[in-house]
């Protein structure tokens, strides 16, 4: 049984100054809480209807609270209650820039979307990207809707926080930054590295100028809608995916 | 000044049952409004607290009421209320299937989510896909954060429902029907046709049986992610995404 201190915590964690304040966030379901156990991840507390799947597991350095599903209710923000919600260690990263200069990363330029920011962190994993930059105004990856849509990519893809000007400028000068504009080379036919930053704009506003004075490779996505009438943008976990596809592909 | 029938009857078309009994559907924001107004979907009312920039447009066929933002706060469904909130009415589009045989089009099947589906048209849009089709148990495109998520593809992308063994028994048997599989031919390496049906599988369950029958080429996307952990599948409307890009790339 869940006192309501403990549901009046649990419920502070869906908001980001709680979350800072005890470094801890909220992940949902089954299967997102065992791939989080199996990362480097460490867990606070599991509440789970499950409670036997959890015995067998030694080395589990966290509280597990049997609960029923009533009481998931009282704290899921899913339409359906999972049988496990657990509560992990927000991850200390250290952002390795001699790792970013020799590999590819994703850079999130004020993305607002809670689900976007979480399906960009899905495709980046799919497409083999470990790390993933934010800008400090982007969407929060712990916010339980962020956590939800990367399923379970969380655990395996690197987030980290980062000043534009300072983590741009800290770059070696030959790693090239690539962005999509309006206009720029036809990306199907452009030359892709297999190292550098894929910046993603805002959904609405694009890439901000303080971001864009560092871009080397100005990209375009060609859209193949011959109306001209709609159809002017991608969502941006959909443009990221298109990107991707095509630096994984060749 | 709404009144409070007026408002009833507005909120009555977030749900599914009242949408199809008046045939009705609600679209936010004055961008989505206006394109809507450009296309061959008829409108019914437009509230609106920008009353000037309706009036000089002729042969416009439907009520015009001026609201206060506080009004439009208490129908609107967004973070934001807009401006401008439209009531149109379902086009009653006709499936010709001498279209859809000559042509490139999308199957969703079961797409649950509505933002999905409303981005999966966004994309459609985007590679130049005018029919979208979806099974009878598929989101409704009409629910108002799939209509949000099209950011106006609604306007030029014809969606229409139809029973799936019923539609894939009528098609032309030469006629390559696309889906992915976890085991199929790697979709860069394949030969792909500018005619056909992509099926876009439900986001758990993947595609459904009743329509796996009727696929012609299996296909697959890889994943690039070398941990082998995760990276399980990719979002629905950014798998869309890569297969579009394939297909209109070449």
């Amino acid at each position: 049984m869940l006192s309501k201190n403990e549901i009046k915590f649990f419920n502070s964690l869906k908001l980001r100054k709680f979350r800072i304040k005890h470094n801890l966030f909220i992940a949902e379901g089954e299967k997102l809480v065992f791939e989080l156990l199996q990362s480097q991840i460490k867990p606070k507390i599991i509440f789970t209807s499950k409670i036997q799947e959890f015995r067998n597991l030694t080395d589990l350095n966290a509280e597990i609270i049997e609960v029923g599903i009533p009481e998931i209710k009282k704290i899921s923000q899913l339409v359906t209650p999972p049988t496990t919600i657990g509560i992990f260690n927000i991850p200390d990263y250290i952002l390795d820039i001699k790792e970013i200069e020799s590999s590819l990363t994703i850079f999130c330029d004020d993305i607002q979307n809670p689900g976007n920011l979480g399906t960009i962190i899905r495709t980046a994993d799919w497409f083999g990207i470990k790390n993933v930059l934010c800008s400090e105004h982007s969407a929060d990856i712990y916010n339980p809707k962020t956590v939800q849509a990367t399923m379970g990519a969380i655990a395996s893809v690197r987030v980290h926080y980062v000043n534009k000007i300072i983590f741009f400028s800290s770059l070696n000068k030959v790693l090239p930054i690539y962005g999509t504009f309006l206009k720029g080379k036809n990306i199907y036919e452009t030359d892709l590295s297999d190292k550098g930053i894929i910046i993603i704009g805002n959904e609405g506003k694009g890439i901000s100028c303080e971001t864009e004075q560092f871009v080397t490779e100005r990209l375009f996505i060609p859209s193949f809608n011959t109306d001209n009438k709609s159809a002017e943008s991608l969502n941006a976990a959909v443009a990221t995916a298109v990107i991707c596809s095509e630096f994984r592909r060749r």
